[in-house]
């Protein structure tokens, strides 16, 4: 009998408590159910996550110029107000990815229950899955020895078709398309080999593309991926007393894995891993996600700078030795943020934006140090900035800004010149209110210099161009960009003689656009590329410039 | 009638939904049950892990110099099988924990549990944590400003008590206990300041202490914690033409987290932490955990070589601009698994174990190159090695092995000698199976090297210390430790002279032991030094032949 009540006590007890345990469970299955993701719906969620969010809120979704994504900040965030913010964008920056069409309803829902749930470990890459996915199309002795065509290939402008997974090759001189190469996804930017014979693209997937322009239609003949995510990739250009290093390596910078990759220049195999993951430069934080924003080649030595964004740390990174097992790295402690910027006039100084703290960083890069650190103005984004050499002030770098309508002027060292070096000498304010300036460009041989505004909220700013005087440093002509031309005028780049302006209609990759051509003596339309093909276009780079460092 | 029948069905639907649930939950609870660990456990258990275990296989359990130790693998291993290899030990190198008394059963059944679950994720330690633990006990201004005792204290030994957490100061001109201070728990190194007057210890728990020596009883300064898991200290030792750095920094080497942290030479301030999480330099896989092995100073430049590990790479880091922000740090590929090494007779390479390769690399660190790589035997643990200059090979670099009972003599570059550097010309044969050797030395003023054999599974053999000829090469004594002392002979030094040599007998630390203090000539027991207070004591280490890297 005893025994009976015992059984019946216990099978009581489990009844009550699978009950119990079934409406907790069931509580928090609803809970959890309401953001519950299947694979498929992970995998896709994290794949727009990559393409579209990554870039300013960091792979780990732990924010970076951008917010934290992290949970425990969006559940403090009402669901309507994070679909408002991926539809219609925030003024700080956030762009308007519903409205823009990148997003639709569906994906946006999606992506705000992603972000509910813990951010996926983002995978490692090793070398051994690089090579899986590294083809030469043309072995190095297979290439023409020299150019199969006749054209002035040398001002070549190669421009980047984003949305399509284009770059298409024009000749500069006589305005024709010479080739579209197929790169893949969202190619971020061009840079030249050292010869200028082969063109390197990465995208923003980490995926590089070498074309050759010497081939009678030029055309991929090497590509890897490298990366999860990447913005930047560079050539070898040193050659002197220490070797002759053109066209010998690559350098890619990975914004996921967090690592510098050195390729072959002529067959883009992989040689060499070395990783970025750093200590904050101030207050000495473990940062696994430190992501590589610009590198620029030396030209008087062999070496890259290359800008780690989260530790606010130049690196000028040696690859003299490179094939003896050797790299050297020097470590500058500069500014948190790092992000773009360029050589000044004399190309021993790089200057480089460290956006969210709105200044400029100066790399003696001979002597090693940080020569300044100077306040500019609201998000400097320099691209590679503008150098020339002002009667007044001597050597001068440009950047505009993404937050405020400022050009600011600064002096660089010039020899037997006195003008202090480091010092915002003016601010060239261009017309209407807010900023949203992607880029600047001159040439030595030009009177102007350009500026662009595509991230402006007035869309009449977002489809003007702006020249500006290299004497009187203020603005003397805005152009509208011709009304037939849906999107925003981006990105602008001359030609290698310096007479011309390329600026970019930047449209969605539903509709065709242009790529117009400005006199830049007149200041007026001289050319106009148009084609079914011109699909986003976006950087367009001119070989020679591109090679010699010209802006 | 049919909402009730439904209603009924939906409640047996709960019901037998319910029961699955808890059925399917229970089993699994069992499963995972047998495993499970409470908070407290798991702290113990990853406590005990960090010390016992971490050194071999890794923070993260994935392996190292040991085997993996993840769940998927410890899931192919019966338990009564891992109970076996962690009370007894393995022949490959794994100690025999429990039978040594360093873990009791129910603590190695504790681990068993432990290793069955997913390894708990390594925290980070950021600056100001370091902060947190740092304690200057005596300011620069307070100290002395010159020694308060009339002591030789360049012949000063410090000696290790590492399971009691202490250091003991040893006059060693006359055997004379000077003070014995506080360091914490398992001590691993001392590391002499450039001058003298300061010893650096780090403990295996990544606390660093700093120890004046000029004090009339020598006590600690300062100390702090910069790890969670450390091996390595050393001080910055150059003075000359790039600056004076005597006593000025003081470098750490973390095995969690994988880092190099440079402290001020007075105060133990934290000045810097770099990252040294690396890719491997052969196939180029990511290592969050790159370990830093062996630290050593140059002497004729302002920089460490720093041994990666896992990495299998070299660093020479630069300290001279540090105080600018800049650190310069060559890279060079060399060979995995590096362990402890030393300087050759001319401190211009250094020479390391890379001790799973069963090879030493040699490191030209003036021109920043690897040298050779030298296959010399099973597992080579030089210590610091030592170094000679022999009559027929030139200058020697020597280093014992673990797994062989050889010592191998390898050259080392001789100034106006044609003998050819890097090359195995003699193995030394010391008498009886096995190997188990863990340090040698010697000294320019001395005929003898000295070599130990701790790890040797012959308790005899654990007992003795061997004397080799300088000029033979060959063993020419072999000296058993006193009867009553219990405990194996381990770590020799040499006094300042060179001329006598000091052995310890490392026991448990419920019972004293003793230092031996050998005559260098007549090879006989010279002098006891015994007291209650000698517990466990390992390495000892005179302060003039520590600052000078005489060995």
């Amino acid at each position: 009998m005893r025994r009976v009540l015992q059984r019946s006590a216990i099978i009581l007890g489990i009844l009550v408590t699978a009950s119990a345990l079934f409406i907790m469970g069931f509580v928090e299955l609803n809970e959890q159910g309401k953001y519950a993701l299947s694979k498929e719906e992970m995998a896709k969620a994290s794949d727009i996550y990559f393409n579209t969010c990554a870039g300013c809120h960091g792979t780990t979704r732990k924010g970076a110029t951008g917010p934290s994504l992290l949970p425990d900040r969006i559940a403090t965030i009402p669901d309507s107000q994070l679909f408002q913010t991926i539809m219609y964008g925030k003024p700080g920056g956030m762009p308007d990815w519903g409205r823009q069409g990148v997003l639709s309803k569906d994906e946006i829902n999606l992506m705000i229950k992603f972000l509910h749930n813990e951010p996926p470990a983002p995978p490692e890459m090793s070398m051994e899955q690089m090579y899986d996915t590294w083809k030469v199309y043309v072995e190095p002795q297979d290439r023409p020895k020299k150019p199969e065509h006749n054209r002035n290939w040398k001002n070549f402008m190669g421009v980047i078709l984003r949305d399509v997974g284009k770059v298409a090759i024009i000749d500069g001189d006589t305005k024709e398309l010479v080739s579209i190469v197929n790169t893949g996804f969202a190619v971020h930017i061009l840079r030249s080999s050292a010869t200028g014979r082969y063109f390197y693209s990465i995208g923003r997937d980490g995926k590089v593309t070498m074309i050759d322009l010497w081939m009678k239609k030029p055309d991929k003949v090497a590509e890897i991926k490298v990366a999860y995510d990447a913005r930047s990739v560079e050539s070898s250009k040193y050659k002197g007393p220490e070797g002759d290093f053109l066209d010998k390596y690559v350098v890619v910078g990975g914004y996921w894995p967090p690592h510098l990759v050195i390729l072959d220049g002529q067959t883009l195999e992989p040689l060499k891993i070395i990783s970025t993951s750093s200590y904050t430069y101030d207050d000495n934080e473990f940062m696994r996600e430190t992501r590589v924003a610009s590198i620029v080649a030396s030209h008087f030595e062999p070496s890259w700078i290359v800008n780690l964004k989260e530790a606010g740390i130049v690196w000028i990174v040696n690859y003299k030795n490179l094939d003896k097992g050797r790299v050297d790295i020097t470590a500058l402690d500069a500014e948190k943020f790092l992000h773009d910027g360029g050589w000044d006039l004399t190309k021993r100084y790089f200057l480089v934006a460290a956006n969210a703290m709105n200044r400029i960083v100066a790399v003696d890069a001979k002597e090693k140090v940080v020569s300044a650190i100077i306040p500019t103005g609201n998000r400097p984004h320099p691209g590679r900035g503008a150098t020339l050499k002002h009667p007044q002030y001597g050597n001068l770098w440009l950047t505009g800004h993404l937050g405020d309508n400022t050009i600011a002027c600064i002096t660089t060292p010039t020899d037997g010149n006195g003008t202090k070096p480091w010092q915002v000498v003016k601010k060239i304010h261009l017309p209407g209110k807010g900023g949203g300036n992607l880029f600047i460009k001159t040439h030595p041989k030009s009177p102007h210099i350009w500026a662009d505004r595509p991230l402006n909220p007035d869309p009449k700013l977002q489809r003007s161009v702006f020249v500006i005087d290299k004497n009187s440093l203020e603005v003397i002509k805005t152009i509208e960009i011709p009304k037939e031309f849906p999107g925003r005028a981006v990105h602008l780049e001359y030609n290698k003689a310096g007479d011309e302006v390329w600026v970019s209609v930047w449209g969605t990759k539903h509709q065709s656009t242009a790529i117009l051509i400005y006199d830049d003596k007149t200041l007026t339309l001289k050319k106009t590329i148009t084609g079914d093909w011109v699909r986003t276009p976006t950087g367009h780079f001119n070989v020679y410039n591109t090679v010699h460092d010209i802006y």
